[in-house]
């Protein structure tokens, strides 16, 4: 069977610490590259505040929305961890104990003589009909249900259930890339890309200006998932960045400088 | 006049790099480190793509909620920079070149020889009845209409803007903030905490454990905008601590380790 052409995916970022600046969220670049690396376009990201109605309504609107859904944060034992509660909420399921994550829990606490107190036994409730996310790292898994798949806040965590994951998910055409670097502004660029841009819509074109770096700096990304648009679009890119050269006494874009 | 007891605020960023994984978006952690700086709750980010319809939906949905609106991206010379089109279709008003905007491109441009290209004069259209929104590092404006506030997405401007901002938002009560180191992991105190919370409603408790440190370690925050409950739910907090600490053979919560 051929990859889809169209996969796409929204994440729903949950946790105060985050919106009150506390804790610089570095998961939404994570997850970014996993789906680009896996073909899954990812379409719109929400941080949400620990708020039961507000995690619930970000979920129902997104996992609508989109072939996947990620959630990261709000899983561990505190009463401020809802994450689970609200995704039963979403999916008007009940929220029992996991007897499966219980055991792995309980295993877990063996090694260490930890006591299985009220707080720990919070992260074995999970929504009824949802698959356990087990990862290396942590003995309290994530878990998906439907189309949702809710994994910790701690980035190390969060990378070992992407990973568990990740062979669990359909991606689509993989997005390829072409980056051609231009040493005049946007500005002197920006009328042509966009000409080439409406001559080429299935080629998506990006421009980045690069500040800091002294010298003028425009970096233009072409993306396509066929390579043969990709390259003629690119060729036509590189010939108008050349000219801009040109005009402005500087070698042509595929020359290193 | 006495601050305003909740003033809130939606950020959207905008932009395919952000959601490609292709840039690490800097400015939320930023914006929240800013709002909560000035007393304004951050409520709810949400990053979209460079598609018309998605930041109208966004930008509608979020100015109907919150107090005040910050965007970021899509704001530069090129095709793909499309946000002024989207913000002037939400407010319904026309798109024109601005003649205070233009006059500070123009004149920035006239000290560098730059040429007043189509694309450079796609930055100088601002949304009719919107305030230009002046910083220092470039001379591209940025622009307030409503209580929507259009930023640029390169980080160093991006602040720029903010602090030419700042004295225009009016900020609520100031979130104060305690934070109680705990040796004992999360498992062990998220019981008597969840209690605590239930007993202080109005001082809200936030669990984070810290990994890769070695030592079990848990830090607690309480905020609240009242020193008094504050100090009077810290110290029922440093209690409980205090109390498990001693139950695992650690000293008392306010002791360094």
């Amino acid at each position: 069977m051929s990859a889809p052409d169209t996969v796409t995916a929204g994440l729903i970022v949950i946790g105060d610490e985050i919106l009150s600046g506390r804790t610089k969220d570095v998961n939404i670049g994570t997850i970014a590259d996993f789906c680009t690396e896996l073909g899954i376009a990812l379409t719109e990201v929400r941080v949400v505040s620990d708020v039961h109605e507000d995690i619930v309504d970000a979920v129902n609107a997104l996992r609508a929305r989109y072939t996947y859904v990620f959630t990261t944060g709000g899983i561990g034992p505190t009463h401020d961890d809802i994450t689970a509660d609200a995704i039963a909420s979403a999916f008007g399921v009940a929220l029992p104990i996991n007897p499966e994550a219980r055991a792995m829990l309980e295993a877990r606490w063996a090694t260490t003589n930890t006591e299985a107190t009220e707080a720990r036994l919070r992260m074995a409730r999970i929504p009824e009909g949802a698959d356990l996310i087990v990862n290396a790292v942590s003995a309290a898994p994530g878990f998906r249900i439907g189309n949702v798949h809710v994994m910790a806040g701690v980035p190390k965590i969060m990378q070992a259930m992407l990973e568990s994951i990740a062979p669990t998910l359909e991606g689509g055409r993989r997005m390829l890339s072409v980056t051609i670097a231009c040493r005049v502004g946007e500005g002197a660029i920006g009328g042509p890309l966009g000409r080439l841009q409406a001559e080429y819509p299935d080629v998506k074109m990006g421009s980045y200006p690069q500040m800091g770096t002294g010298a003028v700096h425009t970096e233009l990304v072409l993306r396509s998932p066929d390579p043969d648009r990709l390259a003629v679009a690119a060729d036509a890119v590189r010939a108008m960045v050349s000219e801009a050269h040109r005009a402005a006494g500087l070698p042509a874009a595929d020359e290193p400088y």
